[in-house]
């Protein structure tokens, strides 16, 4: 196939070997639909470094033993696993006319601390959720990072070089081959600050809940066996606790179209607001399909191989 | 008096002179107090532009009718003021074992949405306040943007020029003279980022309550006398729900050092963490007082003399 092919994989298919694949490491069924419905709302709305390209990685975790999969009863935020794109949590409550706002710890430790080189921060991710009326909802998902390192890792593999500003090395040059990542760290947004911002809402999904931050965050990108502890702190406000929610959402219309009317800046040609992308892809994926790369189904036609179930392209 | 005398005025010295020009300008006897103590909190903790610097200003919008003097009740985040610099309200459930997190709208929006010219939203702060046991407590207080438009004002009244990226003018062009600051706006922290967390913490703080966000945010620096409608939320989680308190604020200090223990990057001297600067302060501040800029000691002096109350410096 040339390496600029990139067939697509309905959505319902995806979820289909998704559960398969889990079901086939010993998920429990109603355990493995649930973790392929959330995996697919990753793929579908374009966080594609969430959605099935973890899925060989998870796997492998399942297999090596990193990973509870028979929880008993309900499992907080203490003994979490990587949950994928946090939009997906901050989005639930947008259909009751709730907010959603979603915190977690990474699974790795990509960022020192500011003026520092140990890597004792993630780059946890922010991630808020509004409703809106005609618009599309507002949902900002974003790590405290420049960039996720999710796109590290799909860079990597698709063998592109990364922009400056995303990661230095330790003598604090700038950092753009993503197959030297060890050698460096990333970069947080707005310097100290993105730095605090990691910190603090790291404080309140790992700390507060007993999960691990700092030290004692494993690398579950080079670690399979030790169990993650993640963290994650879900808070949701119910609008009509502040506000009528359909004059709120109308409220929040008249503010996206405010922001829509702006004039330009030279260089741009439309005001991006957080979401919207998201909803396009969305829609978009929905009509056509979720795009697999070359390198990613060789990935997922091993999996299927190893594990015995059918591959995602019959 | 020379240019670089900056005499140093007691906490309880500033305290007394502002509830003295509260009440001069007519607020009522307790709310003069809890207002010239907040104010006061902001100098004796660094945040200069939050403090006693603000007071001619407030007083003036006081006179011009701009603010309501008598609220009735509890007055709720919906029409609120000004209020201060932001760690003063996070920090307060810390004495109580609680965390504290405070957003805010801004009181002038200096910043487009991302790719646009037209000044639609705020510099909307963050803050997040984390207690710890021997260590000082991990307060992060942050506007969206790169600077705080405080600092712009500081600048100006100091003849100071900005550093790049704090500000651009209307072409994308670096804006570094702070007397120039009505021909541009301010840069948010990671771009795109900072402009979508001002978005949405602008949304809860502002829209949800029914406060302002957006194209009805009220100048006052420019205007009087329009009442700002300014919205603040403020969120406080008892640890004690999620941890044992002792236990929690332990593994925060273990945090703490951690951080502070990692290896330097080149140009770096230590680890600053959120709150450390701030702790410092409040310490080297208490013992030796407040310093009063002569600029602002001449504003100070002749808002006495306008109300007819007895000089900071007597």
């Amino acid at each position: 196939m040339p390496n600029d092919v990139k067939p697509n994989v309905a959505h319902a298919e995806l979820i289909r070997f998704i559960d398969a694949a889990y079901r086939a490491a010993g998920i429990p069924q109603a355990d493995a639909a649930k973790a392929a419905e959330l995996m697919a709302a990753s793929d579908i709305s374009g966080a594609d470094g969430h959605g099935v390209f973890r899925l060989p990685q998870y796997i492998r975790r399942i297999k090596a033993g990193g990973l509870n999969t028979r929880p008993v009863g309900w499992v907080g935020v203490r003994h979490g696993n990587h949950a994928g794109a946090a939009a997906v949590y901050a989005a639930m409550p947008l259909q009751h006319d709730m907010i959603g706002l979603y915190f977690a710890v990474g699974n790795a430790n990509h960022l020192p601390p500011w003026g520092g080189v140990d890597m004792l921060l993630s780059t946890n991710p922010i991630a808020v959720a509004v409703p809106a009326l005609a618009e599309p909802p507002l949902i900002l998902d974003m790590a405290t990072t420049v960039a996720a390192y999710g796109k590290v890792k799909v860079a990597a593999q698709q063998g592109k070089t990364m922009p400056e500003g995303w990661m230095i090395d330790r003598q604090g040059q700038p950092l753009t081959d993503p197959s030297r990542a060890d050698d460096g760290f990333l970069l947080p947004i707005g310097g100290y600050k993105g730095a605090a911002l990691a910190l603090m809402f790291g404080l309140l999904a790992g700390t507060l809940n007993g999960a691990a931050n700092g030290a004692d965050v494993v690398d579950f990108n080079k670690d399979d066996t030790t169990p993650t502890n993640t963290g994650q702190a879900i808070c949701v406000l119910d609008i009509k606790a502040f506000a009528e929610p359909l004059a709120f959402k109308r409220q929040v219309d008249a503010v996206i179209r405010q922001l829509h009317g702006s004039a330009l800046l030279p260089g741009f040609d439309h005001i991006r607001l957080p979401g919207e992308d998201r909803h396009r892809r969305i829609e978009e994926r929905r009509a056509n399909g979720i795009p697999i790369p070359p390198e990613l189904r060789a990935a997922l036609d091993k999996l299927a191989a190893d594990l015995h179930i059918p591959p995602l392209f019959g």
